[in-house]
């Protein structure tokens, strides 16, 4: 399992359907994950940081776990199958004391993209199952410098 | 507080916005309430009972819900404010002990359209406050046949 960050949120102009782009940390691969419009644009908003007045379907998630005392842990992009990709959310229920750590932690299905707004809203890392890592990622090409690097990444997402 | 029920899903056609027409049990009162476009879509696919392959945002809020050992109540549109309805979505925590009953109650701040889907989707009531009902709707034509209120209720929509 490779831990991975939002490198961005980009259109497949072919399809013109949303991307989202993961960078697996300390390596040039990529991950593109397609996801649908209502998605993309909660990830926009929270990448721009645009604050809503009142709370997004996310929020009242994060609002519900905090309140039944519970807490976001990670999320896990797992396997894919038919061209779809499976997710988990892993949340730590403080309700059970500490000297039963390894039953605290709950696991819920759920699409990369809800996945990805709750890491992105509650800032705990995302990672991806290796085999996903070795099979669908892309690699950037290699550059030494970051304008360069800068360049192989706008080439890609033009090639997308 | 009314009790409601989602009486159908509309367009806007002056501003091609989403409309959900809340009808309010027992009257002739119809409660529109403006809503997202993406929160639309997912009433629509409810309405229509399409199934989705994957959790969707909602489902995996309630699939949160009764893991972390809570169940839906119900879900009240309780204000409005600056041309902005505010709801409640009430949860029941059911790790608190009968005798306890009154503090087993949980409130949270949300949008109607959140409420609404969840209401929906887990089948509990939707209540609207005495004070919307009473500003906000708008009383569909009498009539004595049901042809003719399914009339009257077209000429509503056409005339939003």
């Amino acid at each position: 399992m490779k831990k991975a960050k939002v490198k961005a949120l980009v259109l497949d102009k072919l399809n013109n359907a949303p991307v989202v782009l993961l960078e697996i940390e300390g390596t040039r691969k990529i991950l593109p994950i397609w996801i649908g419009a209502c998605e993309a644009s909660i990830i926009a908003m929270i990448l721009e940081q645009t604050e809503f007045a009142r709370p997004l379907s996310h929020d009242l998630m994060l609002n519900i776990i905090e309140t039944l005392e519970a807490v976001p842990e990670k999320v896990i992009i797992n396997k894919i199958e038919d061209n779809t990709f499976y997710a988990k959310l892993i949340l730590k229920d403080l309700t059970i004391p500490p000297e039963e750590h390894a039953s605290s932690f709950l696991e819920f299905d759920a699409r990369p993209s809800d996945c990805i707004i709750i890491a992105l809203k509650s800032n705990i890392p995302i990672y991806v199952a290796s085999e996903i890592v070795n099979t669908q990622t892309i690699e950037l090409e290699e550059s030494h410098s970051s304008d360069k690097e800068d360049e192989a990444f706008k080439r890609f997402v033009e090639n997308l």
